[in-house]
């Protein structure tokens, strides 16, 4: 047996969680959102509408939009969600070590841990 | 924004979490597996169902048969059963109370502590 979850963060609806962070952490990385969605098996125009929901939802711009230039455009990340995306991530990893712990105490070793 | 989440217990597919407790507090309520399921709007079928998925998952014998009698039988939690729920219960306030201090110390109070 082992513990399984789903953490994520609501706002009239799903306004952040592993998925959108992973999303963010590609477009980050290839400075595209249409190479993000790729590397993810998502259309570009689900991620475009995600991040829309997310804007809406979070209050602020997620993407800052580049058009134009040598490399026909591109998608940046705004500082206020880098430092979003960072405090999500201090977030997450703090949620796991405790709910690990917790399930720890009352059912013993999780099964990854039995076959270490 | 407010924190979501949903925590199971997983043993090659879900094995228990809040609905199955809720379904065996209602069979130690009523007595009755068809008046459980009742009331939690499901059908008999998919509550027996759900009954022999998660003994087989957990690995116990989760409801005493009581068959005959004035009554026409009835369900009762087994022993093993009971102290599962017990450990359970305290295991998800835990886990309730780890991630709501997480949250808040991330991303501030939530929503329902706004309100008060």
């Amino acid at each position: 047996m082992k513990l399984a979850y789903k953490i994520w963060l609501d706002s009239d609806g799903k306004a952040f969680g592993d998925g959108p962070y992973e999303l963010l952490c590609l477009v980050e990385k290839t400075g595209s959102l249409h190479q993000a969605a790729k590397q993810m098996g998502m259309s570009y125009r689900k991620a475009w509408l995600l991040i829309q929901a997310m804007e809406k939802r979070l209050g602020f711009v997620i993407l800052d939009r580049q058009v134009g230039g040598l490399s026909g455009g591109g998608s940046k990340i705004t500082a206020q969600a880098q430092e979003f995306m960072k405090q999500y991530d201090i977030f997450r990893i703090e949620a796991r070590h405790a709910l690990e712990e917790i399930y720890g105490k009352y059912f013993g070793v999780t099964e990854q841990e039995e076959k270490t």
